[in-house]
Formats: structure tokens, sequence, C-alpha cells
């Protein structure tokens, strides 16, 4: 059986990677895609394990050669996902969980069609985002409040995605994400499709 | 809660009921949607249980009172879903399973949009079918003949539903049927959504 795709968005501050880290022994072999940045890494991020750090030449050359899946440009910086690493990951079988936006989500979605299941993940409320925000973060008020006007903005696409995480104990959000990750990996592709009625007519000596 | 739909289909001699009865202690508190249908009841049939058992003219006035989900003619007689049930199971948090063929599957998603999960269940081969029909059955072979036929029909519409179950051995797809189902019932209605967006803004006070 090839992978199959599981796309994980929501405001930063959900608790994303908490409830990945938290499920990981329940859910199987899964490959986290690693998104391809062109801005400076940050004190203590790691290339290949953060993000993979590239030059503004490098990522447009690989614009040109078609390598994304999806890219966009925030704040005058590149974001992307290799298509590379991720179809390595599907033909091992593996499950490919993303952690990217609602913009990658469409993209993504348009791209992969049937492998794809998808969740949005939001911590109960609003006010329950900002005071995770404020008492979590190192980051300047500036910066935290545009991750407050970006959730309302993201939540707001909550309609196209298959499923919906409220994060509000951890032990909850993290049977969902389970259960959700489990069923995602039965997704059978196009050519997994074509192959099965062909074998099922026919089936091979 | 509200609760979630899961649509069923596969030919006959698939293994469907085997399968829900295996899992059936694995996926919470269900109801197995019982179709209505003008054909008369064969030996052994009860009204309620296998069948709602009305008379042509009964049904045709529930068409005119809107009162099918969905519904079809099938060698002159009519099959077809009541909506109150449904909605009455639905209200009360459970798992509406149907059992219905690939035509019935199209008018519930439809229908009841985002609630619906849908999985195919199918034997491995069709070699492997015809054995099962042959094996069990006590019809006619022209009886046996058709439903190969239709299933040689049904199985082209394989790619309109979101999981296909392979039943080779009733352990492997009973486990898929129970994370699928696990699944099925997180799904959120569209009203369910709106006022997750309302109370995570304004949160009820």
């Amino acid at each position: 059986m090839s992978g199959a795709i599981l796309v994980l968005s929501g405001p930063s501050g959900a608790g994303k990677s908490t409830i990945i880290e938290h499920s990981s022994n329940q859910i199987g072999e899964y490959y986290f895609s690693i998104s391809t940045t062109t801005r400076e890494p940050r004190v203590g991020e790691e290339d290949g394990v953060d993000y993979y750090f590239v030059s503004k030449e490098e990522f447009e050359d690989g614009i040109r050669a078609g390598e994304f899946l999806e890219y966009a440009i925030v704040h005058g910086n590149y974001y992307g996902t290799s298509l590379k690493p991720v179809n390595e990951a599907l033909s091992m079988g593996k499950l490919v969980v993303f952690d990217i936006d609602v913009q990658g989500h469409r993209l993504v979605r348009t791209k992969m069609g049937r492998l794809v299941t998808s969740a949005f993940i939001t911590p109960p409320t609003l006010d329950e985002l900002k005071k995770r925000l404020y008492a979590r973060s190192t980051d300047a008020v500036e910066i935290i409040e545009k991750r407050i006007q970006n959730a309302k903005e993201e939540i707001k696409a909550i309609d196209e995605f298959d499923f919906v995480i409220i994060n509000d104990t951890i032990e909850k959000a993290s049977a969902q994400f389970t259960t959700i990750a489990n069923a995602a990996r039965l997704k059978l592709s196009e050519k997994e499709l074509k192959k099965l009625i062909d074998d099922w007519e026919n089936p091979p000596i």
C-alpha cells in the first residue's frame, strides 16, 4: 500500500506539535514534512530539522523546475514544500504529515486529491488562544497580535477541512488525532484504485 | 455533538453485515438504517427489522410528502430510506450506518453533505465473490448471476467513496471498518461548524 497525506492547519498556539508528539506511538510510521524557506534561521533552528534553509535563487530555481508541491511568500520570504521527500515517504508507504496554513491546504488538496485527509486544530476559544500565545511566547507583542489576526482569518476556512479538532484537553485532542491519522492511512491513490479494479476482474496469476 | 453518517456500499456477498457485527463492540452506539420497501416480505423477514414493509400507495404518499432521504425502483418495487428515524438518531448523537447501493450513496451525499463518510466493501476478487455467493446462497442461479452483474457495475463507482475495504480476512476488514467508523463519528455538520466559529470569537457566557 502506498502512503497517504494528513494535512494539519490551525493557529500557531493551537498545540499541533504537542498533539502529534502525544499521539506518535499510536499512529504508526509517519514522515513529518519539513518546509523549505528563504528566511534567516533563528537562534536554535537547525537546517533539515526545523526547515530546509535555502537562498532566494535556489528557491526560485526550484519553482521553475516544478519542485514544489506548494509555496507562498510571507513577509517577503518564500516558504514551500518540496515534492521529492514527500514522494519518497509516500513510496515507502508512510503517512506524510503537513503542518501548513489554509492556503497550503488548498494547494495540496488540489494536487494530491484522494490521498489527502485534513484537520483544522484550534484552541476552544479566541480568548484561550490569546492566553496561550502570551503565556508561552518570548515573541514581541506585535508578532503575537499578528498571529491572533491570522487565526481570526484562518478559522473562516474551517469548512474546507475534513475534520476539526478542538484542543481543550491534550488527551481528548490526541485521541481524536489518532483516530483521524489511522483513518487517513487507509486512503488509496487514484493509481491504487485503478489497479484494484483491474485486478478485481482479472487477478494477476 | 450531533451524530454522523456512515454509508456502506458494495456487492451482496461482500460481508458487510458480518463486518459490522464483528466490529459492533468497538464503534460505540450506532443506528443501522432500515430501508422501506413495497416488495413482499420473504419467509423469515420481519417488518421493522429487515425492512419497513409498506404498500405502493403509502410509499408514493411518502415521496410526495418529501419523507425519503433517497429512493429507487428496483425490479418494479420501491426501496427507500425514511428521513425521520435517521434524523432522530442523528439528534441523539448516534452514528447512522446505511447499507445502500452506489446510487443511494450519491443521493445521501448530496443531501447530507459534510456529515457523510463512505466506504465501499468488496471481496478481493470477482472470483472470490462468485465463490461466496454460490457457497452461501439458497437463491436461484439467475439471481446469483444478476448479483454478479450488479457487482461488476457497482465497482466502477468505487472512486466516489472515501474509503475502500477489501474483505479478505474478517479481522483485517473489521479493524479497518472500526477505524473508519470512529473517524466518521468526528464529522461535524454545517450547523455545528457555524456555531463553533461563532462561539470561538464570542463564547456564550
